[in-house]
Protein backbone atom coordinates (compact mmCIF):
# COMPACT_ATOMS: atom_id res chain seq x y z
CA UNK A 1 0.00 0.00 0.00
CA UNK A 2 1.51 3.42 -0.82
CA UNK A 3 0.85 6.24 1.32
CA UNK A 4 -1.07 8.14 -1.06
CA UNK A 5 -3.64 4.96 -1.07
CA UNK A 6 -3.89 5.25 2.74
CA UNK A 7 -4.61 9.02 2.22
CA UNK A 8 -7.66 7.89 -0.28
CA UNK A 9 -8.62 5.57 2.38
CA UNK A 10 -8.87 8.39 5.41
CA UNK A 11 -10.37 10.51 2.74
CA UNK A 12 -12.79 7.58 1.96
CA UNK A 13 -14.11 6.86 5.45
CA UNK A 14 -13.58 10.10 7.10
CA UNK A 15 -11.24 8.93 9.66
CA UNK A 16 -7.49 8.18 11.34
CA UNK A 17 -8.27 5.64 13.47
CA UNK A 18 -6.32 2.35 13.79
CA UNK A 19 -7.71 -0.21 16.29
CA UNK A 20 -5.22 -1.82 17.94
CA UNK A 21 -5.32 -5.35 18.95
CA UNK A 22 -4.51 -6.49 21.82
CA UNK A 23 -6.68 -9.50 22.79
CA UNK A 24 -6.38 -10.72 26.29
CA UNK A 25 -8.18 -14.11 26.93
CA UNK A 26 -9.25 -12.54 30.59
CA UNK A 27 -10.78 -9.68 29.41
CA UNK A 28 -13.08 -10.78 26.16
CA UNK A 29 -16.64 -12.22 26.12
CA UNK A 30 -16.92 -15.60 27.89
CA UNK A 31 -19.21 -17.02 25.44
CA UNK A 32 -15.75 -16.96 22.94
CA UNK A 33 -13.74 -19.19 25.38
CA UNK A 34 -15.88 -22.24 23.94
CA UNK A 35 -14.74 -21.43 20.31
CA UNK A 36 -11.81 -23.12 18.42
CA UNK A 37 -9.53 -20.02 18.62
CA UNK A 38 -11.10 -17.62 21.05
CA UNK A 39 -8.36 -15.00 20.32
CA UNK A 40 -9.17 -14.79 16.19
CA UNK A 41 -12.84 -15.50 16.64
CA UNK A 42 -12.22 -12.15 18.71
CA UNK A 43 -10.77 -9.65 16.19
CA UNK A 44 -12.42 -10.94 13.17
CA UNK A 45 -16.09 -9.79 14.84
CA UNK A 46 -14.10 -6.59 15.88
CA UNK A 47 -13.05 -6.36 12.26
CA UNK A 48 -16.11 -7.07 10.74
CA UNK A 49 -17.99 -4.65 13.24
CA UNK A 50 -15.70 -1.74 12.81
CA UNK A 51 -13.93 -1.84 9.49
CA UNK A 52 -16.04 1.06 7.66
CA UNK A 53 -14.70 3.15 10.39
CA UNK A 54 -11.02 2.31 10.76
CA UNK A 55 -8.43 2.63 8.20
CA UNK A 56 -5.89 0.14 10.19
CA UNK A 57 -5.51 -2.47 12.61
CA UNK A 58 -2.79 -3.07 14.45
CA UNK A 59 -2.15 -6.86 16.01
CA UNK A 60 0.41 -6.39 19.15
CA UNK A 61 2.26 -9.64 18.83
CA UNK A 62 3.28 -9.82 22.67
CA UNK A 63 -0.85 -10.70 23.20
CA UNK A 64 -0.33 -13.35 20.72
CA UNK A 65 3.19 -14.89 21.76
CA UNK A 66 1.67 -14.85 25.47
CA UNK A 67 -0.76 -17.90 23.91
CA UNK A 68 2.41 -19.71 22.88
CA UNK A 69 1.91 -21.44 19.65
CA UNK A 70 -1.86 -21.13 19.16
CA UNK A 71 -1.49 -17.43 19.60
CA UNK A 72 1.09 -17.61 16.53
CA UNK A 73 -1.45 -19.51 14.75
CA UNK A 74 -4.62 -16.52 15.99
CA UNK A 75 -2.09 -13.99 14.71
CA UNK A 76 -1.18 -15.46 11.02
CA UNK A 77 -4.89 -16.06 11.09
CA UNK A 78 -6.07 -12.46 12.37
CA UNK A 79 -3.63 -11.03 9.52
CA UNK A 80 -4.46 -13.40 6.80
CA UNK A 81 -8.10 -12.66 7.14
CA UNK A 82 -7.51 -8.45 7.26
CA UNK A 83 -5.23 -9.16 3.72
CA UNK A 84 -7.91 -11.46 1.90
CA UNK A 85 -11.38 -9.67 3.44
CA UNK A 86 -10.75 -5.67 4.35
CA UNK A 87 -7.39 -5.78 1.61
CA UNK A 88 -8.14 -2.06 1.84
CA UNK A 89 -6.99 -1.39 5.51
CA UNK A 90 -3.49 -0.29 6.49
CA UNK A 91 -2.05 -3.62 8.78
CA UNK A 92 0.33 -2.91 11.54
CA UNK A 93 2.50 -5.48 13.04
CA UNK A 94 3.20 -3.87 16.54
CA UNK A 95 6.23 -6.17 17.47
CA UNK A 96 8.90 -3.62 18.67
CA UNK A 97 11.65 -5.32 16.73
CA UNK A 98 15.13 -4.61 15.81
CA UNK A 99 18.74 -6.38 16.53
CA UNK A 100 21.89 -6.36 14.21
CA UNK A 101 21.46 -6.65 10.41
CA UNK A 102 21.23 -10.53 9.82
CA UNK A 103 18.32 -10.55 12.09
CA UNK A 104 16.18 -7.56 11.43
CA UNK A 105 16.75 -9.02 7.97
CA UNK A 106 14.76 -12.40 9.47
CA UNK A 107 12.72 -10.50 11.28
CA UNK A 108 11.47 -8.13 7.95
CA UNK A 109 10.79 -11.40 5.99
CA UNK A 110 8.19 -12.50 8.85
CA UNK A 111 6.34 -9.59 9.38
CA UNK A 112 6.64 -7.63 6.09
CA UNK A 113 6.69 -10.77 3.65
CA UNK A 114 5.59 -14.10 4.71
CA UNK A 115 3.04 -12.38 6.89
CA UNK A 116 2.38 -9.77 4.80
CA UNK A 117 1.29 -6.64 7.08
CA UNK A 118 1.89 -3.10 5.25
CA UNK A 119 4.37 -1.76 7.96
CA UNK A 120 6.11 -2.88 11.51
CA UNK A 121 6.80 -0.83 14.44
CA UNK A 122 10.73 -0.96 15.21
CA UNK A 123 12.57 0.18 18.07
CA UNK A 124 15.53 2.28 17.07
CA UNK A 125 18.27 2.01 19.88
CA UNK A 126 20.46 -0.15 17.66
CA UNK A 127 21.00 2.04 14.94
CA UNK A 128 21.30 2.31 10.98
CA UNK A 129 21.81 -0.95 10.23
CA UNK A 130 19.47 -2.75 12.38
CA UNK A 131 16.37 -0.32 10.99
CA UNK A 132 17.83 -0.80 7.16
CA UNK A 133 16.79 -4.11 6.60
CA UNK A 134 13.36 -3.38 7.23
CA UNK A 135 13.21 -0.28 4.86
CA UNK A 136 14.86 -2.20 2.35
CA UNK A 137 11.31 -4.23 1.66
CA UNK A 138 9.57 -2.59 -0.97
CA UNK A 139 6.12 -0.81 -0.66
CA UNK A 140 6.42 -1.76 3.01
CA UNK A 141 6.17 0.81 6.21
CA UNK A 142 8.62 0.78 9.11
CA UNK A 143 6.98 2.73 11.93
CA UNK A 144 10.37 3.92 13.99
CA UNK A 145 9.68 4.42 17.92
CA UNK A 146 10.30 8.33 18.33
CA UNK A 147 8.49 9.54 21.43
CA UNK A 148 6.10 6.83 23.22
CA UNK A 149 3.09 7.32 25.18
CA UNK A 150 4.47 5.64 28.39
CA UNK A 151 6.10 7.33 31.41
CA UNK A 152 9.16 5.63 30.70
CA UNK A 153 9.92 7.38 27.83
CA UNK A 154 10.97 10.33 30.04
CA UNK A 155 14.23 7.99 30.89
CA UNK A 156 16.08 8.12 27.64
CA UNK A 157 13.84 9.84 25.04
CA UNK A 158 13.51 13.44 25.86
CA UNK A 159 17.42 13.65 27.48
CA UNK A 160 18.91 15.80 25.36
CA UNK A 161 22.10 14.07 23.22
CA UNK A 162 24.24 16.09 21.01
CA UNK A 163 22.36 18.81 20.45
CA UNK A 164 19.06 17.60 20.95
CA UNK A 165 16.90 15.41 22.35
CA UNK A 166 17.47 11.88 21.72
CA UNK A 167 13.84 11.44 19.95
CA UNK A 168 14.48 14.23 17.79
CA UNK A 169 17.85 12.70 17.06
CA UNK A 170 16.09 9.86 16.09
CA UNK A 171 13.87 11.33 13.95
CA UNK A 172 16.75 13.44 11.88
CA UNK A 173 19.14 10.76 11.78
CA UNK A 174 16.78 8.13 10.72
CA UNK A 175 16.08 10.73 7.62
CA UNK A 176 19.76 10.29 6.43
CA UNK A 177 18.94 5.95 6.12
CA UNK A 178 18.64 4.11 2.96
CA UNK A 179 14.84 4.11 1.79
CA UNK A 180 14.10 6.56 4.10
CA UNK A 181 10.58 7.16 2.41
CA UNK A 182 9.08 3.91 4.09
CA UNK A 183 9.53 5.14 7.50
CA UNK A 184 7.01 6.58 9.27
CA UNK A 185 6.88 6.97 13.28
CA UNK A 186 5.34 6.54 16.45
CA UNK A 187 4.99 9.59 18.76
CA UNK A 188 2.57 8.88 21.97
CA UNK A 189 -0.87 11.16 22.28
CA UNK A 190 0.02 11.96 26.16
CA UNK A 191 2.84 14.07 24.00
CA UNK A 192 0.55 16.09 22.62
CA UNK A 193 2.69 19.37 23.46
CA UNK A 194 5.22 17.98 21.29
CA UNK A 195 3.82 17.76 17.76
CA UNK A 196 4.76 21.45 16.98
CA UNK A 197 8.59 20.66 16.97
CA UNK A 198 8.30 17.20 15.76
CA UNK A 199 6.77 18.39 12.68
CA UNK A 200 8.96 20.77 11.75
CA UNK A 201 11.44 17.74 11.67
CA UNK A 202 9.27 15.41 9.87
CA UNK A 203 6.74 17.45 8.17
CA UNK A 204 5.33 14.70 5.48
CA UNK A 205 5.35 11.37 7.82
CA UNK A 206 2.89 9.19 8.67
CA UNK A 207 2.35 9.02 12.40
CA UNK A 208 1.04 6.66 14.70
CA UNK A 209 -0.24 7.81 17.33
CA UNK A 210 -1.12 5.41 21.04
CA UNK A 211 -2.40 6.66 24.22
CA UNK A 212 -5.93 7.87 23.22
CA UNK A 213 -8.17 6.39 25.71
CA UNK A 214 -7.15 4.26 28.33
CA UNK A 215 -4.05 5.72 28.49
CA UNK A 216 -5.33 9.52 28.55
CA UNK A 217 -3.80 11.35 25.69
CA UNK A 218 -6.51 13.69 23.89
CA UNK A 219 -7.55 13.25 19.98
CA UNK A 220 -8.32 17.20 19.75
CA UNK A 221 -4.29 18.27 20.99
CA UNK A 222 -2.86 15.79 19.38
CA UNK A 223 -4.84 16.81 15.74
CA UNK A 224 -3.94 20.48 16.59
CA UNK A 225 0.01 19.36 16.66
CA UNK A 226 0.38 16.98 14.58
CA UNK A 227 -2.11 17.12 11.38
CA UNK A 228 -0.36 18.36 8.18
CA UNK A 229 -1.78 18.71 4.88
CA UNK A 230 -3.10 15.12 4.06
CA UNK A 231 -3.76 14.09 7.74
CA UNK A 232 -0.31 12.07 8.59
CA UNK A 233 -2.08 10.49 11.64
CA UNK A 234 -2.87 7.14 12.69
CA UNK A 235 -4.63 7.91 15.60
CA UNK A 236 -5.03 3.87 17.81
CA UNK A 237 -7.50 3.31 20.26
CA UNK A 238 -6.97 -0.67 21.64
CA UNK A 239 -8.43 -1.23 24.70
CA UNK A 240 -11.47 1.53 24.66
CA UNK A 241 -12.97 0.10 21.97
CA UNK A 242 -11.95 -3.93 22.05
CA UNK A 243 -13.81 -3.87 25.83
CA UNK A 244 -16.23 -1.46 25.42
CA UNK A 245 -18.70 -4.27 25.85
CA UNK A 246 -18.68 -7.82 27.18
CA UNK A 247 -21.37 -9.87 26.53
CA UNK A 248 -22.58 -11.26 22.75
CA UNK A 249 -23.17 -7.61 21.85
CA UNK A 250 -19.20 -6.72 22.60
CA UNK A 251 -18.95 -6.54 18.58
CA UNK A 252 -21.65 -4.08 18.18
CA UNK A 253 -20.66 -1.93 21.47
CA UNK A 254 -17.16 -1.94 20.13
CA UNK A 255 -18.39 -0.67 16.44
CA UNK A 256 -20.52 2.16 18.91
CA UNK A 257 -17.40 3.44 20.76
CA UNK A 258 -14.95 3.32 17.11
CA UNK A 259 -17.69 5.51 16.01
CA UNK A 260 -17.81 8.11 18.63
CA UNK A 261 -14.11 8.26 17.68
CA UNK A 262 -14.97 8.60 13.71
CA UNK A 263 -17.33 10.85 14.23
CA UNK A 264 -14.98 12.95 16.46
CA UNK A 265 -12.82 12.53 13.72
CA UNK A 266 -14.95 13.82 10.96
CA UNK A 267 -15.40 16.77 12.83
CA UNK A 268 -12.03 17.79 13.42
CA UNK A 269 -11.35 17.24 9.57
CA UNK A 270 -14.69 19.23 8.80
CA UNK A 271 -13.87 22.26 10.94
CA UNK A 272 -11.05 24.01 12.53
CA UNK A 273 -8.11 22.14 10.52
CA UNK A 274 -10.47 21.48 7.00
CA UNK A 275 -8.26 24.46 5.94
CA UNK A 276 -5.10 22.78 6.16
CA UNK A 277 -6.26 19.85 4.67
CA UNK A 278 -6.26 18.71 0.83
CA UNK A 279 -9.98 16.97 0.50
CA UNK B 1 18.62 -20.53 38.28
CA UNK B 2 20.54 -17.99 40.17
CA UNK B 3 23.68 -16.42 39.18
CA UNK B 4 25.59 -18.00 42.21
CA UNK B 5 24.37 -21.40 39.99
CA UNK B 6 25.49 -20.13 36.80
CA UNK B 7 28.54 -19.02 38.28
CA UNK B 8 29.22 -22.72 38.95
CA UNK B 9 29.28 -23.84 35.94
CA UNK B 10 31.50 -21.77 34.57
CA UNK B 11 34.01 -23.09 37.37
CA UNK B 12 33.06 -26.76 36.21
CA UNK B 13 33.25 -25.79 32.54
CA UNK B 14 36.00 -23.74 32.44
CA UNK B 15 33.94 -21.92 29.81
CA UNK B 16 31.45 -18.94 29.86
CA UNK B 17 30.76 -19.75 26.31
CA UNK B 18 26.58 -19.08 25.13
CA UNK B 19 25.92 -20.66 22.11
CA UNK B 20 23.43 -18.44 19.98
CA UNK B 21 21.06 -20.39 18.04
CA UNK B 22 20.28 -18.88 14.85
CA UNK B 23 19.56 -21.49 12.39
CA UNK B 24 18.67 -20.38 8.88
CA UNK B 25 17.62 -22.77 7.02
CA UNK B 26 20.19 -22.10 4.02
CA UNK B 27 22.85 -22.78 6.10
CA UNK B 28 22.24 -25.98 7.53
CA UNK B 29 23.40 -29.43 6.02
CA UNK B 30 21.22 -30.48 3.55
CA UNK B 31 20.14 -33.68 4.97
CA UNK B 32 18.28 -31.72 8.08
CA UNK B 33 15.96 -30.72 5.27
CA UNK B 34 13.76 -33.96 4.92
CA UNK B 35 13.39 -34.40 8.77
CA UNK B 36 10.01 -32.92 9.92
CA UNK B 37 11.75 -30.54 11.81
CA UNK B 38 14.91 -29.55 10.62
CA UNK B 39 15.51 -26.43 12.91
CA UNK B 40 14.71 -28.29 16.26
CA UNK B 41 16.92 -31.91 14.67
CA UNK B 42 19.61 -28.87 14.14
CA UNK B 43 19.60 -27.39 17.28
CA UNK B 44 19.13 -30.52 19.27
CA UNK B 45 22.54 -32.22 17.25
CA UNK B 46 23.88 -28.87 18.27
CA UNK B 47 23.49 -28.49 21.69
CA UNK B 48 24.03 -32.25 22.41
CA UNK B 49 27.39 -31.80 20.65
CA UNK B 50 28.04 -28.90 22.86
CA UNK B 51 26.34 -28.67 26.21
CA UNK B 52 29.74 -29.71 28.36
CA UNK B 53 31.86 -26.77 26.96
CA UNK B 54 28.97 -24.35 27.02
CA UNK B 55 27.27 -22.54 29.70
CA UNK B 56 24.60 -21.44 28.08
CA UNK B 57 22.35 -21.14 25.08
CA UNK B 58 20.62 -18.33 23.22
CA UNK B 59 18.22 -18.98 20.71
CA UNK B 60 17.42 -15.98 18.53
CA UNK B 61 13.46 -15.41 18.17
CA UNK B 62 13.81 -13.93 14.59
CA UNK B 63 15.75 -16.92 12.85
CA UNK B 64 12.18 -18.69 14.32
CA UNK B 65 9.63 -16.50 13.49
CA UNK B 66 10.85 -16.36 10.15
CA UNK B 67 9.37 -19.58 9.76
CA UNK B 68 5.77 -18.60 10.77
CA UNK B 69 3.60 -21.31 12.51
CA UNK B 70 6.48 -24.09 12.26
CA UNK B 71 9.21 -21.82 13.34
CA UNK B 72 7.53 -20.70 16.37
CA UNK B 73 6.96 -24.41 17.45
CA UNK B 74 10.98 -25.58 16.78
CA UNK B 75 11.43 -22.62 19.28
CA UNK B 76 9.22 -24.57 22.02
CA UNK B 77 10.47 -27.53 21.15
CA UNK B 78 13.90 -26.31 21.72
CA UNK B 79 13.64 -24.65 24.86
CA UNK B 80 11.86 -27.57 26.32
CA UNK B 81 14.63 -29.99 25.26
CA UNK B 82 17.32 -27.22 26.84
CA UNK B 83 15.06 -27.48 30.15
CA UNK B 84 14.59 -31.10 30.10
CA UNK B 85 17.38 -32.08 29.02
CA UNK B 86 20.12 -30.06 30.28
CA UNK B 87 18.33 -28.42 33.02
CA UNK B 88 21.99 -26.48 34.01
CA UNK B 89 22.49 -24.65 31.08
CA UNK B 90 21.51 -21.07 31.14
CA UNK B 91 19.11 -20.47 28.35
CA UNK B 92 18.31 -16.81 26.52
CA UNK B 93 15.67 -15.76 24.93
CA UNK B 94 17.16 -13.27 22.55
CA UNK B 95 14.58 -11.48 21.42
CA UNK B 96 14.75 -7.59 21.93
CA UNK B 97 11.45 -7.11 22.99
CA UNK B 98 10.39 -4.34 24.98
CA UNK B 99 6.87 -1.91 25.21
CA UNK B 100 4.36 -0.56 27.70
CA UNK B 101 3.75 -1.93 30.81
CA UNK B 102 1.03 -4.05 29.87
CA UNK B 103 2.28 -5.61 26.40
CA UNK B 104 5.78 -6.48 28.62
CA UNK B 105 3.79 -8.18 31.19
CA UNK B 106 2.69 -10.34 27.89
CA UNK B 107 6.12 -10.94 26.60
CA UNK B 108 7.37 -11.59 30.17
CA UNK B 109 4.36 -14.56 30.08
CA UNK B 110 5.77 -15.52 26.94
CA UNK B 111 9.22 -16.12 27.44
CA UNK B 112 10.22 -16.34 31.09
CA UNK B 113 6.70 -18.19 32.76
CA UNK B 114 5.62 -20.41 29.79
CA UNK B 115 8.55 -20.82 27.86
CA UNK B 116 10.50 -20.62 30.88
CA UNK B 117 13.41 -19.25 29.61
CA UNK B 118 16.22 -18.42 32.01
CA UNK B 119 16.32 -15.14 30.37
CA UNK B 120 15.51 -12.77 27.80
CA UNK B 121 17.18 -9.84 26.01
CA UNK B 122 15.21 -6.28 26.25
CA UNK B 123 15.50 -3.19 24.61
CA UNK B 124 15.69 0.06 26.49
CA UNK B 125 14.41 2.64 24.58
CA UNK B 126 10.88 2.83 25.94
CA UNK B 127 12.41 3.09 29.79
CA UNK B 128 11.87 2.05 33.35
CA UNK B 129 8.25 0.53 33.08
CA UNK B 130 8.59 -0.79 29.83
CA UNK B 131 11.42 -3.22 31.50
CA UNK B 132 9.90 -3.46 35.05
CA UNK B 133 7.36 -5.91 34.02
CA UNK B 134 10.25 -8.24 32.90
CA UNK B 135 12.67 -7.82 36.07
CA UNK B 136 9.18 -8.59 38.07
CA UNK B 137 9.20 -12.32 37.49
CA UNK B 138 11.46 -14.05 40.23
CA UNK B 139 14.57 -16.06 40.24
CA UNK B 140 14.60 -14.73 36.06
CA UNK B 141 16.98 -12.12 34.52
CA UNK B 142 16.68 -9.18 32.23
CA UNK B 143 19.31 -8.80 29.76
CA UNK B 144 19.46 -5.43 28.75
CA UNK B 145 20.99 -3.64 25.68
CA UNK B 146 23.63 -1.13 26.72
CA UNK B 147 26.27 -1.34 24.33
CA UNK B 148 25.30 -3.23 21.07
CA UNK B 149 28.11 -5.09 18.82
CA UNK B 150 26.76 -3.21 15.39
CA UNK B 151 27.97 -0.17 13.65
CA UNK B 152 24.36 1.15 14.36
CA UNK B 153 25.64 1.38 18.34
CA UNK B 154 27.42 4.35 17.12
CA UNK B 155 23.79 6.17 15.88
CA UNK B 156 22.34 6.85 19.38
CA UNK B 157 23.90 4.71 22.03
CA UNK B 158 27.53 6.18 22.36
CA UNK B 159 25.82 9.79 22.24
CA UNK B 160 26.06 11.73 25.24
CA UNK B 161 22.87 12.44 26.57
CA UNK B 162 22.60 14.42 29.68
CA UNK B 163 25.85 14.58 31.61
CA UNK B 164 26.95 10.69 29.66
CA UNK B 165 26.60 8.82 27.17
CA UNK B 166 23.24 6.98 26.11
CA UNK B 167 24.38 3.99 26.78
CA UNK B 168 26.19 5.28 30.01
CA UNK B 169 22.88 6.47 31.15
CA UNK B 170 21.19 3.07 30.45
CA UNK B 171 23.17 1.74 32.91
CA UNK B 172 23.03 3.88 35.56
CA UNK B 173 19.03 4.30 35.18
CA UNK B 174 18.81 0.47 35.32
CA UNK B 175 20.28 0.53 38.39
CA UNK B 176 17.52 2.67 40.27
CA UNK B 177 14.52 0.09 38.99
CA UNK B 178 12.41 -2.55 41.10
CA UNK B 179 14.14 -5.98 41.23
CA UNK B 180 17.32 -4.64 39.65
CA UNK B 181 19.32 -7.30 40.67
CA UNK B 182 17.71 -9.28 38.41
CA UNK B 183 19.06 -7.13 35.58
CA UNK B 184 22.10 -8.33 33.28
CA UNK B 185 23.20 -5.93 29.97
CA UNK B 186 24.50 -6.95 26.56
CA UNK B 187 27.72 -4.51 25.91
CA UNK B 188 29.07 -5.79 22.43
CA UNK B 189 32.81 -7.83 22.06
CA UNK B 190 33.51 -5.07 18.95
CA UNK B 191 33.59 -2.62 22.12
CA UNK B 192 36.31 -4.04 24.11
CA UNK B 193 37.48 -0.73 24.87
CA UNK B 194 34.64 0.19 26.70
CA UNK B 195 34.37 -2.26 29.33
CA UNK B 196 36.57 -0.72 31.48
CA UNK B 197 34.45 2.30 32.27
CA UNK B 198 31.30 0.19 31.70
CA UNK B 199 32.77 -2.31 34.83
CA UNK B 200 32.83 1.01 36.92
CA UNK B 201 29.23 1.06 36.76
CA UNK B 202 28.09 -2.28 36.89
CA UNK B 203 30.78 -4.32 38.53
CA UNK B 204 28.95 -7.56 39.52
CA UNK B 205 26.78 -7.69 36.87
CA UNK B 206 26.72 -10.61 34.08
CA UNK B 207 27.39 -9.28 30.64
CA UNK B 208 26.25 -10.96 27.71
CA UNK B 209 28.39 -10.41 24.77
CA UNK B 210 27.67 -11.16 21.57
CA UNK B 211 30.23 -10.27 18.66
CA UNK B 212 33.14 -12.85 19.17
CA UNK B 213 33.59 -14.76 16.10
CA UNK B 214 31.76 -13.43 12.76
CA UNK B 215 31.23 -10.29 13.50
CA UNK B 216 35.21 -9.98 14.37
CA UNK B 217 35.34 -9.49 18.39
CA UNK B 218 38.48 -10.41 20.70
CA UNK B 219 37.67 -12.65 23.43
CA UNK B 220 40.91 -11.68 24.62
CA UNK B 221 40.65 -8.20 24.94
CA UNK B 222 36.50 -8.27 26.32
CA UNK B 223 37.80 -10.56 29.03
CA UNK B 224 41.34 -8.21 29.63
CA UNK B 225 38.46 -5.34 29.96
CA UNK B 226 35.20 -6.69 30.94
CA UNK B 227 35.96 -9.92 33.70
CA UNK B 228 35.23 -9.67 37.32
CA UNK B 229 35.66 -11.54 40.14
CA UNK B 230 32.94 -14.09 39.55
CA UNK B 231 33.64 -13.87 35.58
CA UNK B 232 30.58 -12.06 35.11
CA UNK B 233 30.70 -12.83 30.96
CA UNK B 234 28.41 -14.69 29.14
CA UNK B 235 30.59 -14.41 25.77
CA UNK B 236 28.48 -15.44 22.93
CA UNK B 237 29.34 -17.13 19.38
CA UNK B 238 26.71 -18.09 16.96
CA UNK B 239 28.21 -18.38 13.45
CA UNK B 240 31.11 -19.64 13.69
CA UNK B 241 30.37 -22.68 15.60
CA UNK B 242 26.89 -23.64 14.05
CA UNK B 243 27.94 -23.44 10.76
CA UNK B 244 31.63 -24.51 11.32
CA UNK B 245 31.04 -27.55 8.80
CA UNK B 246 27.38 -28.43 6.69
CA UNK B 247 28.30 -32.31 6.21
CA UNK B 248 26.50 -35.11 8.32
CA UNK B 249 29.51 -34.01 10.69
CA UNK B 250 28.21 -30.55 11.35
CA UNK B 251 27.92 -31.20 14.44
CA UNK B 252 31.25 -33.02 15.68
CA UNK B 253 32.44 -29.85 13.53
CA UNK B 254 30.51 -27.78 15.59
CA UNK B 255 31.86 -29.55 18.94
CA UNK B 256 35.48 -28.69 17.34
CA UNK B 257 34.65 -25.02 16.81
CA UNK B 258 32.83 -24.95 20.39
CA UNK B 259 35.85 -26.52 22.25
CA UNK B 260 38.47 -23.94 20.98
CA UNK B 261 36.79 -21.59 22.26
CA UNK B 262 36.67 -23.24 25.56
CA UNK B 263 40.23 -23.89 25.55
CA UNK B 264 40.87 -20.30 25.04
CA UNK B 265 38.49 -19.26 28.19
CA UNK B 266 39.98 -22.05 30.44
CA UNK B 267 43.46 -20.17 29.51
CA UNK B 268 42.38 -17.19 30.32
CA UNK B 269 40.83 -18.56 34.21
CA UNK B 270 43.95 -19.95 34.40
CA UNK B 271 46.76 -17.45 33.85
CA UNK B 272 46.82 -13.29 33.65
CA UNK B 273 43.42 -13.50 34.84
CA UNK B 274 43.27 -16.11 37.69
CA UNK B 275 43.90 -13.75 40.42
CA UNK B 276 40.80 -11.61 40.25
CA UNK B 277 38.49 -14.89 39.69
CA UNK B 278 37.20 -16.22 43.00
CA UNK B 279 37.66 -20.26 41.73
Amino acid sequence: MTTQQLFEQIRLKQSFLCVGLDVDLNKIPQHLLDTEDPIFEFNKAIIDATHDLAVAYKPNTAFFEAYGLKGWNSLEKTIKYLNDKHPEVFTIADAKRGDIGNTSAMYAKAFLQDMNFDSITVAPYMGKDSVEPFLAVPNKFTILLALTSNGGAFDFQTKVAGDKELYKQVLETSKTWANSQNLMYVVGATKAEYFTEIRKIIPDSFILVPGVGAQGGSLEEVCKYGMNNHVGLLVNSSRAILYAGNGTNFAEKAREEALKVQQEMHKILLDGQLAKIDL
